[in-house]
């Protein structure tokens, strides 16, 4: 299968980028692909892994490509946008993987120079770990990756993105940039802010040892503290760019605990009943559409047997 | 290895009596295994299983036993223990695994006949599966059993439990029942309340369509729903009985996801990240303590790899 583009460079060098490149490789890509990111050591160690040919600017990475794809956080994408819209010629897509797209169309918009195509778009996909030597070729497998197309944009450039994102695993939807960012807030954003919350929680018990907390939280909260085991700049970018539908999606929330907090307070156990079986369906319905696995505790039991006793 | 008893009852027949009684038998316990359930659905099931010489009462069960285990909901065990302990012979060491302590001490002590010797434990090791056909004999491995033994009570009876538990994988810790509940509160009763609220919203909102919701939830809310797959009955009774611990905990929780939702409002991002990088530690802290795998998302990826594509 042939991506149709011939140069690709990939602005940042993290998980998202690192597995874009594996996974075009895999999809058999034989043009360039060219990257950069911030620091020194970031982009010795993408070298290192031979990723892509590594570039000093963004400048110099972007130059001459086809496709160009800021990987960035969200925070830093206007200014990232800015120092390449030179040298970016007309023709060329200018795409994005921001977890957050009205503010990342507000913020790249503006510096994108006529005859570019600017596709916003955003895979919904990722782990808790961040840096060239997280990706890996198999991540957007079966996951979607939405876009968020601009009004009046050529079709035919966020045609060739789609296919080329499909080529590289993912399945593809198009939604405008608001109901991208509250159905994110509901499905990524407000639950990160959950689990941070909680594991810091934790963290300041003074009753609970820390200890304690570490040994004793197979249930439940172990799943919580992958969670917020994520990059903090991506999520402080995420928060800050995303401000409206996740205070309003934690609003939601907050009323909801209140009345089940109201609900173990009184003793209502029919009310906490009938709550905890309505939620199990959405469960079932991730699983049948193959967004998780069914197998228990996310199959880490299997883990589990071959790891070692202490 | 032998276990320290010759024939062990298990009353309820589920996930942790299922998983006790395939531990047993590959620690090499080669005594009679007698059980119950409250339905004829569940006994049909176990004996079909062949999990253990599936008896239709909780006194047939018990009746001649040195260990009687209860694997009931909380909310069960007083009125299972009331029923089997006219059966109970002196010596007899009575148990229970249920994730809450001080009100199951409080529910089935008053039970207890002379020359019983009731060893209330919990083992922290579970998934959100449930009934007799979700056990299996890894499950305690390298997980703790938490003890809360009574004032007064016989040591040997004690060491004997432990010694049991550690012989199905578990490492075993003794401390106070009201410590318990606190510490379980934190790591495993208010997260599972807090998934089972963030489920029920994204259930609730109607500008963000349920097939959304399934399909863009790969990153964070899928954790949870895993959680909130949990058992109802189970989950029910654990908040009723520990009331005061989870709405301590949740009043913690409440505070501090106010004070990040007003990071967030007033873009206070260094107040976001400064937390956000704290939070990493604990996570460090439990796979180092062999309680969780470091694998990106839980291993998941794997599983996804051999999955079917649609
Ligand atoms: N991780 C996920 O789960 C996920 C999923 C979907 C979308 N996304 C989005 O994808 C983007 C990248 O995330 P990621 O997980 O790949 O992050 P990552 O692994 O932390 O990598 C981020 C990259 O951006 C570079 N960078 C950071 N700040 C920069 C700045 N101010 N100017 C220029 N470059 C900068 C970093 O360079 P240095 O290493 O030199 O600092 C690094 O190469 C984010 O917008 C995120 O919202 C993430
Ligand atoms: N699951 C976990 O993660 C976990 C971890 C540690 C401890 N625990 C504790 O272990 C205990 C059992 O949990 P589980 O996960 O094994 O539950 P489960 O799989 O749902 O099984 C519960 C068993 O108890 C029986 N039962 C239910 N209500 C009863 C009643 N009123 N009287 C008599 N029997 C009744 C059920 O019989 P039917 O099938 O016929 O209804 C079933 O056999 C609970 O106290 C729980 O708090 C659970």
């Amino acid at each position: 299968m042939s991506l149709p583009y011939r140069h690709i460079a990939l602005i940042g060098l993290g998980l998202i980028a690192s597995s874009i490149a594996h996974a075009a490789r895999r999809a058999g890509f034989e043009g360039r692909i060219t990257g950069t990111a911030r620091s020194a050591e970031t982009r010795a160690e993408a070298a290192r892994l031979n990723l892509c040919e590594v570039c000093d600017t963004p400048e110099d990475a972007a130059r001459g490509a086809d496709l160009v794809i800021l990987c960035v956080p969200v925070g830093a994408m206007g200014a990232v946008a800015q120092r390449i819209a030179p040298v970016l010629a007309p023709g060329t897509t200018l795409s994005d993987v921001g977890s957050v797209k009205a503010r990342v169309i507000e913020e790249v918009g503006p510096h994108v120079p006529e005859g570019v195509h600017f596709v916003p778009s955003h895979p919904i996909a990722g782990t808790e770990q961040s840096g060239p030597a997280s990706g890996f070729a198999e991540l957007f497998d079966n996951r979607w990756c939405l876009f968020t197309p601009l009004e009046g944009g050529d079709p035919q450039a966020v045609a060739d993105l789609r296919a080329f994102w499909e080529g590289l695993g993912a399945r593809t939807e198009a939604m405008d940039a608001a109901h991208h960012d509250l159905a994110l807030a509901v499905t990524s954003h407000a639950p990160h802010l959950i689990a941070y919350t909680m594991v810091g929680v934790a963290d300041d018990m003074r009753r609970v040892t820390e200890q304690e907390v570490i040994n004793y939280s197979a249930a439940g909260f172990r799943d919580f503290t992958r969670i917020a085991a994520s990059d903090p700049t991506m999520w402080r970018d995420v928060f800050l760019n995303n401000r409206e539908a996740t205070l309003e999606i934690l609003g939601r929330f907050t009323e909801e605990l209140f009345a089940l907090q109201r609900a173990i307070r009184t003793g209502d156990g029919d009310h906490l009943h009938a709550y905890f079986t309505r939620t199990r369906a959405i469960r079932r319905g991730i699983i049948d559409a193959g967004q998780d696995i069914g197998a228990p505790d996310f199959g880490r039991a299997v883990a589990r047997k071959t790891g070692d006793r202490t």
